[in-house]
């Protein structure tokens, strides 16, 4: 993967900030893994108020924690001030999301002024070996000004 | 958008168990809204636990409720001991998920034996009025046997 | 569908002189079909030199008819100067693509300043009959400057 | 990228004989690449008869040689009688294809009884400098009674 640089010392503050803003990830006991520009990570505990029928967990679940993981990993490269957000973004399930957690990991492909393109993974981690339960393709929008809308 | 029969009269009450088992819809909030073969609706109301950091829902919960909504959509057209598994999706966010409520609209577009292909749409209910807050594109897995894996 | 309407009048010479421009639709030996304000059709006779190993048309031509489909579609709603560039898009093969001829058509579901989300569909016409082969969805970029990049 | 090992030690000749075939390949006048199980390359010299409308390889034919370059990954990993067919794929375009020629690679990331994901990317080569100008991501059907499609 390509090495970035960003030019805003903050970044981390930045996604941290943005990131326990969001209801949806204190909702699913989700917490922020690694993150180093153009790279975050996002981990989610295994808990069964996030599975489907079977017992697994949700790929709504797994969707959304990777789609957060690839819009944070573009929003490191951003300026103080930019926001974030996903253009669409398309996901491939592989395998069942179960284990002890899952780690969504998202990297910035190419950084754009508009648009940067994204890819990531999900793996399940059981007993310290981990499975790639999902991968995905994302388009991410910068917003510089005060309209919080793909436009 | 075209009419399908199913051969199982009991459609809704298979899709209607099935949806009970998940957790993650449970924690969310969602429930089932009209049902025809090949068609499901699931309605979330809007909740401060599902938000992402601007205050509107989170982009992953709107994948979470129209990824259900089209794979339910292929299930009513199953019959009784298959199981549905989502092999991959994409969706265009377009428009911020605020409002009262959502609803996700899920479409077979083609049926078949072990892939179906569906659309869905998301919309946002605000006073009465709906606006369309994404789009989807899905391919479902029916699965035959114990397996419950995408192969 | 949507109706919309496009300040430019010479909307359909627009999209016809760029169409002319396009090397590919030629040696394909497409031709454009029905224009409309967010609607465009690209029609492809059956020829030998477009067919995959089976003797149907292959998955590539048929992509590559629907993207500009919908690239044309939202370029009807653009002004006089403005650019048109894919962002991205994602097609399902749903039937061979056998026939006579395809039909690809475009269809604008949200026009943006910057970007527009269009739905696409490609038909295969055999003996007066359409077999639809093909759906996609699609993100499209306004180019206002010089540069023909997405950014 | 993971190794794969084949079965069929006649996979390079499978794969050459197959895009042989391909009238699309032909008219592009495309050559296959490095051919390794679960790894397959498309070059695409420059000719004007691919462009769009500024000049750059149209947007159709990327997508037509990745999508193929991904098929026949997966193709590599089939036993001899089997047969492929794209299920679906999306595709990102990057910047504009220019150059001296594209080459695009198909990888596949997890090969399966039924379905095969795969990932690709098209890079444009000029002076001897690659440039990504696209990435994909894509699902393959096996093929292995007599029918031709999707099922």
């Amino acid at each position: 993967m390509d090495e970035f640089s960003t030019r805003d010392p903050a970044y981390v503050r930045r996604v941290t900030d943005s990131f326990h803003r969001q209801g949806l990830m204190r909702t699913f006991g989700a917490e922020l893994g690694n993150i180093r520009p153009g790279f975050v990570e996002i981990r989610l505990p295994y808990d069964e108020k996030l599975t489907q029928q079977h017992g697994f967990i949700h790929a709504g679940a797994v969707s959304a924690i990777v789609d957060g993981a690839g819009g944070y990993a573009a929003f490191t490269l951003y300026q103080p001030g930019d926001g974030v957000l996903t253009v669409e973004f398309k996901i491939n399930m592989m395998a069942p999301a179960e284990g002890d957690m899952l780690v969504a990991r998202g990297q910035v492909i190419r950084p754009g002024k508009t648009l940067t393109v994204t890819t990531g993974e999900v793996v399940a981690v059981k007993d310290g070996q981990e499975t790639t339960c999902a991968i995905m393709q994302q388009t991410i929008m910068r917003i510089t000004g005060r309209t919080d809308v793909v436009d």
